[in-house]
C-alpha cells in the first residue's frame, strides 16, 4: 500500500471534523476472484495531524488488486489512519454495490461505541 | 430453510457495524396465497462470527414458496441469525410493497430496545 | 366506521415495531363539504395483538364520505386503535395536501411526549 | 395584519403536533424594496385552541407589500401567533429563496432552546 | 478580504437560528494553483448583532483568487465571523466539489463539540 | 356529473396550449367496490372556449362515488369535455394508483393518433 | 400459465393506449437455478378486447418457478397477449434487476419497429 | 408595466437559442382576489435585440398586483416581448401552483404550432 | 480480452431491443496512469446471436489495467461486439466519472447517425 | 484564454459522439462586476481532431476573471472550438445559476438548426 501522507493541523486547539468521500473504491473478492466496487467515507477530528487528500487517493487505489472481504478492509483502512495521523475521533464507513441481488454497509470507528 | 453459514470474524477485538440489504425477498401470503415482496434489512454488531453472504442469500430465498405473515417472518429471521451467529445485536428490518392500498415496515432487534 | 379487527400478537414476548402507511385517506371537509385528501401512518408496538390489513382499510375508508377537521380525525384513529389492540406503544400521523396554498401534519401518539 | 382565528382545541387532554406549510410567501425587502420569496413552516402543540387555516393564509397574506427582514418576520409571526393561541410549544421557519447567490433560513421556538 | 458588516439584532432577547448557505464559493489549492469550488453553510444563533447579508457575500467573494486548503478556509472563516458578530453559537461547514475522484467536507464550530 | 362551465377564450387567434392536473381523482372499482384512486391529466388547444377550473374540479368530483372502470372513465371525460368546450386539439390521461401489485395509465385524445 | 381473460373494449371506435406496469415479476434463471426479478410494462391499443388485470397478474406469477432467459420471456408474453387480445398495437417491456453488476432491459412491439 | 429593455445580439448571423426561467412569478386571482403563484419561462432565438435581464424581471414584477387569468397573462407577456424585441421564434410557459386541488401549465408560442 | 460468447436468438424473426447496462466499468488512463471509471451501456438489435451476460462481464473487465483513452475505448468495444454478434442495429456509450471537474459521455452506434 | 489542444481522432471513419460538462464555470458580470457561475456543456462529432481535455479545463479557466455576458460567452466558446478542432457537429450549451430570482440557459450549434 501506498503511505498516508499527512501534514500539520492549521487550527489545532480546536476540535473540527473533516469528512472524505471516496466513491471510486474497487477491490477483488477473495473467494470469486471478481472486483467489488464501493464508496469509503472517512470522518475524523484530527489532533496534531491532517491526512493529505492525494496520498489517501493513492492508498485507496492500493486495494484495486487486493483479495479482502468487506468486514476485513473495513477495520484494516481505520487501522492504517489511526497509526497514520493519530486523530481524537474517526469514522470509516464502506458502501459496497450489489453481489447476488444485495448489497452491504459496513462501519468500524475510534473510540468503539459502546454497547 | 437453507443453514446459515458463518466465518470467523477477523476484528473480533472491536466493534463495529454490518448492513446487508436484500431488496428481492419474496414470500406467499398464508391467507390469499398471492406472492407478497418486500426489502430485508439485516444489521449487526458481530461477536466471535460473521454471516456469510452467499448463505444469506441461500436462506431468505427458503421463503419464496413459504405461506407466513409480515409480523412473523421479521421474527423468524431474527431468531434464526440470531441462533447461527450470536451477535452481539442485531436489528431485521422488513419494508413490504402494498397491498389493498397500504405498505407495511416491522423491525425487530436484539437487544430489546426498552419502551 | 367498519370495526378493526386484530389477531394474536405471534412474537408477544418481544417488543417489535410495525408501521403501517395508508397513502389513500380521503375525508370531507365540515366546513366547506369538499374533500379532504392525505396519507395515514400508523406505527405501534404490540402487546397481545396486531392490528389486522384488511380491516384497517376497510376503518379508514369509513371516513371517505364523512365531514371530520384534521386536527380532530388524527386523534379519533388514534382512539379507535388504542381501544382495538391495546399496543404498548402508539403514534398515528396525518399528511394532508394543500388547500388554500398550505398544506398541514398532524400527529398523535400514546403514550403522549413529556414535554 | 388579518386577525387570526381559533377554535377550540377538540382534544385538550393529549398533547400531540399540528405543522402548517405555506410555500408561496413574499414580503418586501426593506433596503432594495425588491419582492423576497420563501415557505413558513408552523409547528406547535395547541393547548385550548387551535389556529384556523384560512385566517393563517390571510394573515401571511398581510406581508405581501409590507417591508421586512427575514430576521424580523420570523419572530414577528412567532410573537403573534403565541399571542393569538397560546400553544404549548410553537416553532416558526422562513425558508427564503436566494439573493445574490445566497439562500437563507430563520426558526424562532417557544419555549426557547437552551443553549 | 471585505469587512463583514452587522446590524443590531432585532429581537436579542430570543435564541433564534439563523442559517446562510452561499453555493458559489471559490478558491485556488494552494498546491496547484488549480481553483477549487464549493458550498458554504453559515449557521448561528445572535447575540447582540446579525451579520449583513451583502458584506457576507463580499466577504466571501475575497477568497475568490486566494490559496487555501480545505480544512483552514472553513477555520479562519469562523474566527472572522466569531470576531465580526460574536454570536452565541456558530457552525461553519464547507462542502467541497471532488478533486480527484474524491470530495470533502469540513466543519467548524463554536463553542466545540465536546469529544 | 356537475355541469363542465366555460369562459370566452380571451386569445382565440392563438393556437396556444392549457393542461390541468388533477391529482385527487377518486372512482369506485364496478366489480369490487373497493374506491380506485388516480391523477387526471388534461391538456388542450381552446378554440372559442376555455374550462372554467372550479367547475372541471366538481365535474370531477362526481366520480367519487360512481363505479367505472379505468378504460372507460378516461373516454368519458374526453367524451363531456369535447362536448362542453369544442377545443382545437385536446389529451386525457390517467395515472391510477397500485392494484393487486400493477398500476396502469390510459390515454384518449382528440383528433385520434394514426397509428 | 393462466388464461389471460379479456373484456368488450367499451370505446371500440377510439384509439386509445392504456399502459400497465407490474413491478414485482419474478421467474428462474435457466443456466444458475437462481430468482430473477423485474419489472415488466405493457403498453396497447385496444381493438374489440381489452385485457382483464386480476387474470393478466395470475399469467404473469405464472413464472414464478419457470426457468426462462429475459429475451426469450419478453418475447412469449408478446405472444400470449397478441394471441389473447389481438390489440392493435402492442409492446411489452421487462427491466431486469443486477446480475453480475449489470442490469438488462428487453422490448419486444407489435408491429416491429422499421430498421 | 415596467418597459422590457433591449441590447444588440453579439451574434446576430447565428440562430441560437435563450432561455429565462423566473420561478417568483405572483399575480392575482381576478375572481376571488387572491394572490396567485406561478414560474414563467421565456425561450427564444434572437434577431437583432437581446431581452435585458433586469427589465425583465422588472416587467414580470409589475403583476403582483395586477388581476389576471392563467390564459390570460401567458399570452399577455408573449405580445409584449415580441413587441420589444421582434424574436426570430419565442416560447412563453407558465406552471402554476395547485388551487383547489388542481395545478394549471398555459404554453403560447410565436410562430404558432400547426396543428 | 475475454471472449464475447453468443448463444441463438430465441425470437429471430421479430425486431427486439436489448439493453445492458454495467455501472462498474474500469480502465487506466493511458497518459497520467490513474484509473478511470464509469457505466456502459450496449443498447442492440439481435439478428441471429444474442450476447451472452457473463462472458460480456468478463470481457468489460478485461479493461480493468488496460490504459485507454474514453473517446478509443467505446469505439473499441462497439468494434468487437459487432464482430463476436452481428447485430442489426447497436449502440455503445460510456458514462465517465469526473476528472478534473469535468465529466464526459461518448456515443457510437451502428449504422452511425446520417449527419 | 489558454490555447485549446487536441489530439488525433483514433476513430476518423465513424460519426461518433463525444460529450464533455463542466459544472464550475465562472465569470465576471460586465455590468456589476458580480461573480457568474454555471455549467457548460460542449457536444460534438469530431472529424479528424479530438479536443484534448486538460486544455479544455485551462481554456474554460481562462473566462475566471473575464467579464462577458452569457449570450456572448456561449458564442466566444463555440466559436473557438469551432476554429480549434473544426468538428463535424457542435453544440455549446450553458445553464447559469440565479441573479436576481431568474436563471438562464443559452445555447449555440454548428451547423445552426433551420428554424
Amino acid at each position: 500500500m501506498a503511505e498516508i501522507e499527512t501534514f500539520e493541523n492549521p487550527h489545532p486547539k480546536r476540535n473540527y471534523i473533516i469528512t472524505h468521500v471516496a466513491p471510486e473504491f474497487t477491490s477483488v473478492c477473495p473467494k470469486t476472484g471478481q472486483p467489488d466496487f464501493g464508496l469509503i467515507e472517512i470522518q475524523y477530528i484530527p489532533d496534531k495531524l491532517c491526512i493529505e487528500l492525494k496520498s489517501l487517493k493513492l492508498y485507496l487505489q492500493g486495494y484495486r488488486n487486493t483479495g479482502v472481504f468487506y468486514e476485513d478492509v473495513i477495520n484494516r483502512i481505520l487501522d492504517d489512519l489511526l497509526a497514520a495521523a493519530s486523530p481524537r475521533q474517526m469514522k470509516v464507513t464502506g458502501e459496497f454495490t450489489p453481489r447476488g441481488g444485495m448489497h452491504s454497509v459496513v462501519t468500524a470507528e475510534f473510540p468503539e461505541p459502546s454497547i
